[in-house]
């Protein structure tokens, strides 16, 4: 069996961390498999070598910074090779000019276009446990990229794809995706299984189990991912296109409080105002949540919408400074929202969810400012304050808990 | 003009220094030439590297050193690049891989064998200052290997001689090449120029201006060197084939204190008893450096030599090993011992320059223990303690002062 292992920085911070991820490693070689590693940085290194570069040139620019960062794995992966021989198993090092891990040209933030897993297969075969630098690739200019925070998740899975692995599995520092956040739901539930669209629903919520784009890359190319603990021996949940969900019409509740509502008030009732008021945010980069657009005053209408909490102040003043294009009498906001949401995919085939969920946060007590759906997602906008009693008591409606 | 200018780790230790050094190379930029600057890891980033990775594992293959060592140069070429452009010059950062610089496939000690320029090129066309990794390349194999404790000087004069440079500028914390360390002999002058053969025998007896080897390479591709400060404005000393001497005989004197003698005593006068003490060395891969032969008691003869202070128990332990092969009455050694040598391109057509080179010993009553010689170097053992004497002595003797 050909087993891909990637491991975040934090399981790796140290060196009793790195011996205790190399054992692991081990164990599945010793039985007889196939093993590659993907690693991150250790601990917060990433975050040192910004700051170093922050402290030269606040504005560097993101070619140096890439070639700056990749440096960061690369200790990572060479270290554990160290590491893994010292214990008798005989490991190589990898980065991304070596296993050419080619990707688009913008650097920051780049998507994996393919590998050549010619390297990568000689030194299977010579019977080494591979380690490859995650989180970095190499563009058509032969220049160093990065996937972006939490891109080694996305290198796992591509090369997963690229070997055709029979597993892909996902170490961090909790056990699985859990039915709701347990620190929040102390009876949530670990799933077993998940399909990829409900964990992708979990990742855009904030759930920060997995890189969303690594569960879009599993999905497309069949890689099923398992999702598990490094400090544990907990099975994990298993993320596939057709997971057994056990009956279950939700998964899960997720709330995320990096929100915050936008009102556009006294739009004028024509054509092009939605577009002319979404274009400033969009030229900005900014991107918006539930959109919710109402009859105002003297045939007016207002519009409202959610946005990141961190982009708000940016979001204000994109909107103050087109505010004439679209005629508003009034722009307001309120900060201290959080959205609740519930995912599922049995969502689709059955109609009351939404009702329930509804019913369970009115019998609660706790008011709904906003509401948003998509195919397999119900999401609420409500007051910060509320969203303890508001997941548990959609928890509790669903009968999630174990 | 095409200018090639290295700075080794202690020029860039810090921010500031970096700061220093951009200031320098963009200088040159904006008067109107091509500029390559090749860089070591920052301070002491290289010791750090080593010692995390020993503290892992002792016995760490060389092929992972490299892995982990070529990220020092890597973090700071991205920081220069940075530093540059918020000084408002266009800047990039370039690794082994980059330029595709070749080397042989020996990890830890690798020889460099050719240079793709064609990046360098053109980022130099796009009129940018192209900052390069020193110290590393990149075998056969796609994999990292470095090129030895000082091997940025080779990358540079490397650089130079592929991409015909017209200026090749080896940046130190010592403003040239002197007659005999300043430290030793306080009125020891700085040489304007000097030949590559001096310069190399300078360089083998411990004045640790410049690698070895990038004079050896500066020689074959006739590429002119410039030793000088990277802290003042001093001009330093130019390295090339045809130094004008100003009638000097000698251009300097030099002294290895790590150094020590091993006598093999009572040997039998035969042919192949030479071999074979030379070859329990030679297979341990220690070098041999001043050997005398004389004739002992009995018909038998003794052989003494020196080694470097740091292979003397090696050394024993290996002679003491294979002392039947070679019939050894005895085997002694002395520790406390220094070479001091003269170099000098004049030499070679002029005879008693080693008589007064003794006088001058004689005069300060300094005794020689063993005496060895070269095309252009006299080297002589003496006492460890009689070192800062004998180098005075000798300096005096030459009218080396200014």
């Amino acid at each position: 069996m050909l087993i891909v292992k990637k491991f975040g920085g934090s399981s790796v911070a140290d060196k009793e961390r790195i011996f205790h991820v190399a054992a692991r490693c081990i164990e599945d070689y010793k039985a007889g498999h196939d093993v590659i590693v993907v690693l991150s940085a250790m601990g917060k290194t990433t975050d040192g070598l910004l700051a170093q570069a922050a402290d030269i040139n606040p504005n560097a620019s993101k070619r140096e910074l890439d070639m700056l960062l990749a440096t960061g794995e690369q200790i990572c992966v060479s270290l554990m090779a160290m590491a893994m021989s010292s214990l008798g198993v005989p490991a190589i090092s990898l980065n991304a000019f070596q296993v050419q891990m080619h990707t688009t040209s913008a650097y920051g933030n780049s998507r994996l276009l393919r590998i050549d897993s010619e390297r990568i297969r000689h030194e299977l075969e010579s019977h080494k446990i591979v380690i490859v630098t995650g989180f970095q690739g190499v563009n058509k200019r032969e220049d160093y990229t990065t996937l972006g925070r939490g891109g080694s998740d996305t290198t796992a899975v591509a090369l997963a794809a690229a070997l055709h692995a029979d597993a892909c599995e996902i170490y961090t520092d909790v056990e699985g995706v859990y039915t709701a956040d347990p620190r929040v739901v102390p009876d949530a539930k670990k799933l077993s299984e998940i399909t990829y669209d409900e964990m992708l629903e979990f990742s855009s919520l904030g759930a920060k189990v997995l890189h969303n784009r690594s569960v879009e890359m599993a999905k497309r190319y069949g890689v099923q991912l398992v999702v598990r603990s490094s400090l544990s021996r907990e099975e994990g949940t298993i993320v596939k296109e057709n997971a057994q969900m056990e009956g279950m019409l939700v998964s899960g509740v997720a709330a995320d409080k990096n929100t915050a509502r936008i009102s556009v008030i006294g739009v004028r009732n024509e054509p092009g105002i939605a577009f002319k008021i979404f274009r400033c945010l969009s030229n900005k980069n900014i991107s918006v949540d539930i959109i919710l657009q109402s009859i105002g005053r003297e045939g007016t209408k207002d519009i409202s919408f959610t946005v990141a909490r961190t982009d708000l102040k940016e979001a204000l003043a994109a909107l103050e400074a087109g505010r004439d294009s679209f005629t508003a009498q009034e722009i307001t906001h309120e900060e201290n929202v959080a959205k609740v949401s519930i995912v599922g995919a049995g969502m689709e085939s059955n109609s009351g969810i939404a009702a329930k969920m509804f019913e369970a946060l009115y019998n609660a007590n706790i008011n709904i400012k906003m509401i948003g759906t998509a195919e397999i997602r119900i999401t609420v906008l409500i007051d910060e304050a509320d969203v303890v009693r508001a997941m548990r008591a959609v928890h509790d409606a669903f009968d999630l808990s174990e």
